[in-house]
C-alpha cells in the first residue's frame, strides 16, 4: 500500500517492523510526523507546503510483516552531521512512543546523494588480503583475540601474540575490554608487539597483523592511532558501538591502518527480534563509516544470533555496494577448531575466524592452539574431516581429544 | 550470597537482572569471567594470581530479584579510555552471551578513585537558574522545542524564538532531528536566534536560553560549539546516545557553555525492562560526562516511561554525588498546560517543563502558547487548578478549551 511518492533519490528509506494497537498506515504516519517536521498537535508554522518539502512518508505498509516503510528527506540531512544524525532520525525518539509497543528498524536504503559524502573502507577484503599475502590462495583468515583479556604486561602479552604468529595466526587483536592500563599500555604494548611481529617476519616472511584496541576519549582516538602507526603497527581496532559510529568515520578517514570493528553492547539492541535495531543496519553503518572488518557473529559459537541472520550480514559485507570496498566479516565468539569446518561451509571463504579460548586454552598453550586453528582451516580447505585429519596432525588432535 | 570480597574503592560494582537457565552464582561467574580476564575455557596463561587481580568478582546474588553484582577492577580500566571503555566492559558482550536470555544493567556505583578524572557537569541546576534569574523563586523552567523540527528557515526559526522567549519560555531547543541543513545552518539559525533573544532581553530583561543542536561528526563538535559561541549562542545541545557519551564529556571539558543532552534511541535499550541498559544507568553516565541538562522523561506525556522511574532518575540527577555538579532534568514530550500540575506535584520545581506541540499548536499560536504554558506553571506554584486559572487567563482558557 502505497501513500505518497517519494523521489529515491532524495530520500533514506527505512523499514521497520512495529507493534501497535493503531492501524500500520496510521501509526507510519504518526512515526512520519514524530520524526521530521510534526509533533502530535499541528504547530503554527507547520504548513502543508512545509510537510510536502520536509515532511517524512509513510511509502509502503506490509500487513502480513506488520512493517513500514518510511521516507526520509535527506535535505533535512547534512551529511557531515552524520551517522549520528541519521541515526536520532531513523533510530530516535521512535523506541519510546507510546503508541508504539515495539518497534525494530530492520533495514535502510540510502541513495547515492546521500552516501557520495561517506569514503567507507580503505582497505576491503581485498586490501587485507594482499597485507597478509592470501589474495591469490582466498582462504580464511586465522585469527585470535590475545587471552587473557586482561591482566597480561607488555613482555608477555608480546609473547603470546609470538606465538600466536608463529603458530599460523594471520590476525591478532586486543579483546574489547584491553584499553590503556597503567599496567600495559597502548603504547608499549604495541611497540613489544610489533617488535615480536617483526622477527616472525624474519622467520617466516608472513606479514601478521595486530589490532591494536584504540577506544579512547574521541578526542584521543586519532593520536591513539598514530601512537600505534608510531611503534609500527599495522591495524587499530575500535569498540564502536559504545565509542559510537561517528567516532569510527573520523578514525577511517584519517588513519592508514586497517580499521577491526568491535561491535560488543551491539546485542542490547539487536537481540530481541521485536525492538531495536536491526544488525543488518549496523553493518550498513558500519561500512559507511568505514570498518574494514567487523564481527557479524558465528554459525556456531557462544553468542547468540542466527546462521541466516551472519550469512545475511557476511552477504552484504562482502557485495558490490555503490562505491564503497568490502569489509571482511569476523566470526568471533566461542570460535575453535571443531566448528571450523562449519562455519566455513556456511559462511564461506571470505572470513575472519577469530578464536581466543580456542586457541590459548590449548592443552599445549597459545602456539599449538594456533597450529591446531591452521590445521583444522586447512583441512576444511582440502574437504577433509577433522577428526581424520587429526590422526596426522597432533595438535589438532590434542585439541579434538580435549573437545571430547 | 557473597562469592568473594572486592575493595569497593577499587571495583566498579555493577546490578544486573539476569535470566538463565543456569543458576545465578554460575552465569553471574560466567559475566565476571566474559568481562575481564577469561572465556569459555581456560587460557595458558590465566593464573590463579592473574585471575585474582585483574578478575572481575560476584560479590552478590539475589534469588529473589534474580539479579547479580558484579565488581569490576579498575585497574583495567584507564579513566581516560573513559566511558566507552567502561560500557564495554559493563555493557559489552553479556548481551549476546547464548548462556543468557536476557540481561539488563540496572546500576554503577562507582569508587572516588575512578570518577575523581570526572569533571562533571560544568553548570547543574544552580548555574543554570543563575543564567536564567530564577535561583530566588526555584520555580520550573519552562522550555520548547521549536516546531516544526525542521523545515524552518532561519529567520522564521528565529521569529519563532521570539515568539517563544517574550511568551514566557526560559529555555528553548532545536529539535533533535536539526542538524546543519542546506536550508538552516547551524551559524546563520544560531546569529538569527541570538538576535531576537538580545531584543528580548532588552524589552524585558530576561535572559532565555537557546540551545542550538550540535550533533554532528565528532571532530568537528568543538567546532560547531565555537560557532555557537561566536555568534553570541549561550547553550549547546547534543544527541548524546547517537553521538557517544565520549563525545558529551569531551564537549563538556571544552565548552564554556551549558550543554543540553537529548537522549534520542536510548529506548531502542532501556526500554524492555528485562534486556539493555537502565536509563538510571544512562543518567549516571550523562553527570560523569558532564550534561547539565538531561531528559528523564514525564509523568504524563507522550513517551513511554513509569512515574516511579522518572521520579528516581531525577532525584540522582538533583542530589549530592561525589564532586559533581547536579543536573536539571528535562521533562519533554507530549507536554502541554494540562500535564504541567501533575508534573510539578510529582517531579518537584527542579525541572525544566519542555512543551513542544504544547506550546506552538496553541489556537493562537507560538506566543500564546508560551503564554499559557506558563500560566499553567504559574497556576501550579500558586496552588490554583488550571480550570480556574483559566477563567481569568485568556491563553491558557484557550488551551484548555482545545484540549477538551
Amino acid at each position: 500500500m502505497y501513500d505518497t511518492y517519494a523521489d529515491p533519490e532524495e530520500h533514506i528509506i527505512a523499514d521497520y517492523y512495529v507493534e501497535s494497537t493503531y492501524p500500520l498506515m496510521k501509526i507510519g504516519r504518526m512515526i512520519a510526523a514524530e520524526e521530521s517536521t510534526g509533533s502530535w498537535v499541528i504547530s503554527e508554522r507547520e504548513t502543508k507546503e512545509l510537510i510536502e518539502k520536509y515532511g517524512a512518508k509513510v511509502v509502503e505498509t506490509n500487513e502480513e510483516k506488520s512493517t513500514v516503510k518510511i521516507a526520509y528527506p535527506i535535505i533535512n540531512l547534512n551529511p557531515d552531521d552524520g551517522v549520528a544524525l541519521l541515526l536520532s532520525t531513523a533510530a530516535g525518539n521512535i523506541f519510546g512512543m507510546s503508541a508504539i509497543k515495539n518497534i525494530k528498524l530492520l533495514d535502510l536504503k540510502f541513495p547515492e546523494n546521500y552516501v557520495k559524502e561517506f569514503k567507507g573502507p580503505n582497505f576491503g577484503i581485498d586490501g587485507i588480503r594482499k597485507l597478509v599475502g592470501t589474495e591469490k590462495s582466498g582462504r580464511p583468515h586465522v585469527g585470535t583475540i590475545i587471552k587473557p583479556d586482561v591482566g597480561l604486561e607488555p613482555e608477555e602479552f608480546a609473547e603470546t601474540c609470538y606465538e600466536a604468529a608463529t603458530g599460523g595466526c594471520d590476525f591478532i587483536k586486543d579483546d574489547e575490554l584491553l584499553g590503556s592500563p597503567v599496567y600495559c599500555t597502548r603504547e608499549e604494548r604495541v611497540a613489544a608487539v610489533m617488535e615480536k611481529l617483526d622477527i616472525v617476519k624474519e622467520e617466516t616472511g608472513r606479514n601478521v597483523l595486530y589490532a591494536c584496541n584504540i577506544t579512547t576519549r574521541v578526542d584521543k582516538i586519532l593520536d591513539a592511532a598514530d601512537i600505534v602507526m608510531d611503534n609500527g603497527g599495522n591495524c587499530v581496532m575500535l569498540n564502536f558501538v559504545t565509542t559510537g559510529f561517528s567516532a569510527l568515520r573520523v578514525l577511517s578517514e584519517n588513519t592508514k591502518l586497517p580499521v577491526h570493528c568491535h561491535r560488543d553492547m551491539h546485542a542490547a539492541f539487536t537481540r530481541n527480534p521485536r525492538h531495536g535495531i536491526e544488525m543488518m543496519v549496523v553493518s550498513e553503518l558500519v561500512r559507511l563509516c568505514g570498518g574494514d572488518q567487523l564481527h557479524t557473529g558465528t554459525a556456531a559459537g557462544k553468542m547468540s544470533a542466527s546462521e541466516y541472520g551472519v550469512l545475511n550480514y557476511n552477504k552484504f559485507l562482502t557485495q558490490e555496494w555503490f562505491h564503497f570496498k568490502t569489509v571482511f566479516p569476523v566470526a568471533s565468539g566461542g570460535v575453535h577448531p571443531g566448528v571450523v569446518e562449519n562455519n566455513i561451509k556456511i559462511l564461506g571463504n571470505d572470513i575472519v575466524l577469530q578464536a581466543g579460548g580456542g586457541i590459548h586454552g590449548h592443552p599445549r598453550g597459545t602456539r599449538a592452539g594456533a597450529v591446531a586453528m591452521k590445521q583444522a582451516v586447512d583441512a576444511a580447505m582440502k574437504g577433509i574431516k577433522i577428526e581424520e585429519y587429526a590422526k596426522s596432525h597432533e595438535e589438532l588432535r590434542l585439541w579434538v581429544e580435549k573437545m571430547k
